[in-house]
């Protein structure tokens, strides 16, 4: 069973444009047989691909453009001279219902400025998020924001919670998905204050459909111990960055070692099953994808440096969240969130005014 | 050759207290014959060690106290109720010159505090940060501030730079350390403005005697890119127990994999000397030990759950930074780079002073 969806590409984005993109979603076309593409971008580098995957054959709208946002371009510029690009028309698509998602390789910092410019908020998130998947021993975890933002208040980091969220129950079938805020263990800590509120307003927050665990530490994240782990955007690319630098270091190390003596080089040659096993789990190109969540539209972004089957995990995911209707369950679990914060801000407020002497003048 | 050092221990700290610490302290005697020590703590429990390893014969003093700092003591209650703690004893042996180093694997919280307590700040240092050795591809980098605090102004990035980078000179002997600034590569991100102004400072000020190489991501710290890298405590503690958990959690795949099949344990088994290598590698217990900077005086903090190997580490790492006097290359490093700084001051409130309508008239 496949669902039909159509996934606008921006065709242009990423190191290789085309030459990555036209292949990635022949991939995912083969195995969803409901999806079909609209792509955006030079249509004489666009048809020569095309010509080489049959499984696109007939699922493929091509909407040429000329016009191409660098991998350089600031944000900015993106929004003022963006309009009319591949990437620009691959969102336009989605916010007037051709498409259901816009996936790209490109500019991450132009792609999340479009987003935002032409797609409306959804309730009143102040911020989105960049959720990305990431792989741990039991089996993956959604982790955000990795970079949307730099900072969050403890409200940002409830909506990042909320919204993680939904995006696991959609992705991994889970009623209550477990959520942990990242945090330091270490006691003597002051600061972090937003973290503090937010463990408070999620922990005494009543009908929010997660299993809020309280805080967790860096060395959970890889343990799988929640399946939603909210932290702000700075620490949150770094750590995801740092993950995968040390997943690439200790690849070097286990290579180093097996070549450290011809015995270990027979014994690794043996043993070649379990390191394709390993190397398949440890396979970057397998979670690619970092999903923009937070507005009325799903945005899939790309590695721009991956290949086609890199692409087509970005598109495979795009496909999963809007064939299972992400965003209206975000609007959803935003609606009811903020609901329940304005009632209680109305509470707070009347329970004041009835007693204006209590707060100046309580212990 | 091994410089004579005394090195103070708090003989209670940590999961195992003596029976951990005594016999760390015998591995660290063995490696460097200059070494010996003072130990606090309850000398019932510590001396039926002591009885049990001879490279400590004679080279000990006992001091003994039954007041102990628990593990989950917070800061505040360290300050007002630890006098005469192990830990504190242990600090203050530093302080008075007694030892030129003390080593806990107590409470960090409470070790930070006595820590900024008892020793003077360096100049006119803030904030004191915690460094911590990281392994990497090409040999092994400091990171700080991995958590004493949460956020960091640009100058006490500046320092934490500075203090890195002293660090870096005691312990792998270069005269100019390369010394990257952590940031996400995300260009869209508005706010880090520290970090931008930590980076300005860092790359325009002269004579430093670092390698200022500007931002570096999470992904460069496994690669050795730079020999320090300068973060706020949050996001470094973050970055580095997330690091340790994917370790960890690669560590399980690997042997998952080679338990795949009856041929993939044949070959694991006759890499065993391939896997010894890198489970060496990947061991935590050798780079075991924060370094706490900042202040007058050295300390170290180790892993409270770690063995008498790990301990050893700890006790190393200490007596490699005392031997070398890291404390007065610090001192002499922030004592030029605020030097530096209040010139570069005194030139702006002169220039501003010299063309007063300049900065309020200028475009």
């Amino acid at each position: 069973m496949s669902a039909p969806c159509i996934i606008a590409l921006d065709a242009m984005g990423g190191d290789f444009g085309p030459e990555v993109v036209v292949p990635g979603a022949a991939i995912s076309a083969v195995r969803h047989p409901g999806i079909s593409f609209l792509m955006f971008g030079d249509e004489a580098r666009i048809n020569p691909q095309l010509e080489k995957h049959a499984a696109l054959n007939g699922r493929v709208e091509v909407i040429h453009t000329a016009h191409v946002i660098g991998m350089d371009a600031k944000p900015s510029q993106a929004i003022r001279r963006g309009k009319g690009s591949s990437m620009w028309l691959a969102i336009e698509a989605v916010r007037e219902g051709r498409a259901a998602v816009a996936v790209s390789a490109g500019n991450t910092g132009a792609f999340m400025a479009l987003y935002r410019l032409l797609l409306k908020p959804l309730g009143n998130i102040e911020r989105p998020a960049i959720a990305a998947i990431w792989p741990t021993v039991r089996a993956e975890s959604i982790v955000l924001d990795v970079g949307a933002n730099i900072g969050a208040t403890s409200k940002q980091l409830c909506d990042f919670a909320l919204m993680g969220a939904a995006m696991a129950r959609v992705l991994f079938h889970l009623e209550r998905p477990k959520v942990g805020l990242l945090n330091v263990g270490v006691e003597e800590i002051k600061g972090a204050e937003e973290v503090k509120e937010a463990h408070l307003w999620l922990k005494e927050t009543e009908g929010l459909s997660i299993d809020y665990v309280g805080f967790v530490e860096g060395d959970d994240i890889g343990q799988g111990k929640v399946d939603v782990i909210v932290v702000e955007g700075f620490a949150g690319n770094i750590a995801l960055k740092t993950a995968e630098g040390t997943a690439r270091q200790i690849g070097t190390w286990v290579r180093e070692a097996m070549m450290g003596s011809m015995i270990s080089k027979i014994g690794a040659v043996l043993a070649q099953g379990g390191f394709r096993a390993l190397k398949r789990k440890m396979d970057p190109r397998r979670v690619n994808g970092g999903t923009f969540l937070g507005h009325n539209g799903l945005a899939i972004k790309s590695h721009g440096g991956t290949d086609a089957l890199g692409f087509a995990s970005a598109v495979d995911l795009g496909y999963d969240m809007a064939a299972h209707g992400l965003v209206a369950r975000l609007a959803a679990d935003l609606a009811a969130f903020h609901g329940k914060l304005d009632a209680d801000k109305n509470k707070a407020d009347a329970a004041s005014a009835a007693a204006p002497q209590s707060a100046a003048g309580g212990a």
